[in-house]
């Protein structure tokens, strides 16, 4: 039965207290979400039920922003909340069957302890860990890290290119037999079966091996986001999930083909790497109901919070300065996030939205797209954006936790169900087995098999 | 009743497969407990049924050695295992009381990401995590970390002394109650509560804030493990456990006496600082059965892991073109561990032992205190060295796990409680109330108090 009918995937995207900036001042939300373990271990447990293929999770290494004025009434920008390797590994030990991929940047980490927590994950959990690759394009991260500035784009991207090699190649120090740990003879490990790395790059020298065991899934599953140009080829060589932002179905579907159209070169299939856009859902019985519970969290939204959010979303460019009622004025390119910068001006511009219309447009789902509807109209747009190759799945973004998830766990998911779109039971009990992705076998087990 | 009487700290000692180096050799031994996570769940689970107050995790970011001959006889020497922070949270979540402690190096970290881990991690447990700071000594982790050579000894504690200050600092960005999170205001936190680090030092430069609010704990606990002479100023200055190596009485009195001795000048409390070496307990219902117990894991010792061992113990001297049955050879200073290359040079000349004793002296306990006997032998030393003011307490370390583990809590806590030495419940739920420290109120506070 599975894997005979190509099936959505789902992610939850988990952000404290959910993906609506002013989400923690709705009274049903669980304001100290950033610090509250037992908050989690229940979204887990519910998203593991409804049978989500993963749970994911952002990460900054810093508070995004120092306007005071602002953050001090937002629960977001990582002003406090748990390092996602600890909290995913805490709920690998309390759930079964759902995978759990954590954000992890590649400019102020080294690869070797990358590798290692993530292959360590692989095990805690038993084959269900994924690690999502991002650059920091943030200078709050950077001066936390002996940085006055975060490295500029290409910089980023090349030491990600070899990082991502790096802990590619560790995970590759062992195969899979390596251990016979055969009491007998006092052989703990075969010599044959261990490779160094000896790694010398231009921004890293690692020698190996890793000391961590061949992860259960062969490697913990490569989860990217970036959809610049090197951003594009980077995943096209090496990601096997792109988490991605689309507003619409002809953006999602350019960027659908255009990507999977990089895989052949790269040796790769198809079905190698899954596309799953960002989705932002408020579900109402009734359109009506929808409408009301969205506007409900927009009459939350600070000024200040919604104008500084916009801020750090359009590369740093103040806009305070300019009238929140006229138009976006033109922005200067800049060393951020550019694929990002070019989707909101291309909203504002598409919809001819003023200052404060944008940012109450994008307060909710922060570029991503976003749906407030009925099930049935939530279901529709899945499905078509589904099956004109515009996503392979989508990440869930729960407007507000936990009820944004329970909204979806109990209103959408059966609408899908009986469309035959989502499955009822986990076909495996791996994220590769229910991504529908190979288990990389070692390198040294293709030259056998070619031979 | 807590707290009246004093009592001893026991912490257990987890090497994966038990601390003796044939141990995974032994029948009843989990050989793949590098990577066996239900082996370390049940193992945890009987340490906070018994009682103890924290299980303690050592770490290497790389294999330590490249001797392939040696290395691939034995489970140790960080060939294959989790790392300790993804196990400990993981273990955080199926356990209520006991602590955690996870060793992690100040030569190859960012104290940002090192801070952020264990604040996450004491949310995560509820109050239940302590780093254990160690400085890295071993060339084979500096060369997964871009450098040639570990760094020297005394820069290398400079480093370290820097790195716990910028530790303590960020633990310290937030104060106890920054976070109202008024849903009616919407203050989320109160700037005024909130402190920037702005460090700027010879080894880092962080500015935070830390992104994780203040620690249940105030500052998880604080370990540390050198007895060299920086290694000892900075544990008087910082440290809250000493984990520590004695072969002798007089030895851990005089060790006691000096550090406790150091506390005054900054400030300390005699009882702010506990002292607990590690003992290795081979546990018999007579002294016959565990000295048979003890031969049994003796013989698994294959020569060239014995000799290698004690190679990389004695500064990387290569023993083996001297005889292995005479004395041992003068041997160099070293930049690596000058307390432990001292510390076994005593032992061998104070006990004339050959090159091959030696290495059977310390292929159980690695330079740690040895017991063979019976439960009241074993008893009766730890009380003596605990009345005798040469311990506050012990890390135990199992000779074979989970059996080891199993011996001492079935045989010797007994004989403990029965003599008013160890609890019968815990006192509290943090790991700081369980080892009686206080909890370190926020500068501000201190600030306010002395107003």
């Amino acid at each position: 039965m599975a894997g005979i009918r190509r099936q959505l995937k789902l992610g939850a995207f988990l952000y404290p207290t959910g993906h609506h900036i002013a989400a923690w001042r709705h009274p049903l939300t669980q304001a100290d979400a950033g610090s509250n373990f037992a908050h989690y271990v229940g979204l887990a447990q519910i998203a593991e039920a409804a049978k989500f293929d993963l749970i994911f999770l952002a990460d900054g290494a810093g508070t995004r922003g120092d306007d005071t004025e602002a953050l001090h009434r937002t629960a977001q920008r990582y002003v406090a909340q748990f390092e996602p390797i600890t909290l995913l590994s805490a709920l690998a030990a309390v759930t079964k069957n759902i995978g759990f991929v954590a954000t992890a940047s590649t400019s102020f980490n080294e690869p070797y302890h990358i590798a290692r927590k993530f292959a360590s994950l692989d095990h805690i959990s038993g084959g269900r860990a994924g690690w999502n690759l991002v650059t920091s394009s943030s200078d709050h991260e950077a001066h936390n890290f002996g940085r006055d500035e975060h490295y500029a784009h290409a910089e980023r991207y090349e030491r990600a290119e070899e990082f991502a090699d790096v802990v590619l190649g560790l995970w590759d120090t062992w195969e899979e037999d390596a251990f016979p740990r055969n009491k007998q003879s006092g052989i703990y490990y075969d010599p044959q079966k261990q490779h160094i790395l000896n790694h010398k790059g231009k921004h890293f020298k690692v020698r190996g091996p890793l000391n961590v065991a061949r992860a259960p899934q062969g490697h913990p599953v490569l989860v990217q986001a970036g959809s610049s140009e090197p951003g594009r080829e980077l995943a096209a060589r090496t990601a096997e999930v792109v988490f991605t932002a689309h507003q619409t179905i002809e953006d999602a579907r350019a960027f659908y083909a255009d990507l999977k159209g990089r895989l052949a070169k790269y040796g790769r299939d198809h079905d190698d790497l899954k596309i799953m856009p960002g989705i932002f859902p408020v579900v109402g019985r009734t359109r009506e109901e929808a409408q009301r519970k969205f506007a409900e969290l927009q009459d939350l939204v600070h000024p200040v919070v919604g104008l500084s959010m916009l801020n750090g979303m359009s590369g740093g460019v103040d806009l305070s300065q300019y009238p929140l009622d006229g138009p976006i004025p033109d922005l200067p390119e800049t060393n951020g996030s550019k694929s990002r910068q070019k989707l909101l001006l291309d909203l504002a511009r598409r919809e001819n939205l003023t200052i404060r219309e944008l940012y109450l447009r994008i307060a909710g789902a922060r570029g991503h797209w976003q749906i407030v509807g009925t099930p049935i109209d939530i279901a529709d747009q899945m499905e078509e954006w589904f099956r004109r190759e515009a996503a392979d799945g989508f990440n869930v973004m729960p407007p507000q936790l936990p009820t944004g998830l329970y909204d979806f766990v109990e209103h959408v998911l059966p609408e899908l169900r009986r469309r035959g779109l989502f499955r009822n039971d986990y076909e495996g009990s791996t994220l590769r087995e229910n991504l529908g992705l190979k288990v990389p076998l070692h390198p040294a087990r293709h030259a056998v098999a070619a031979e």
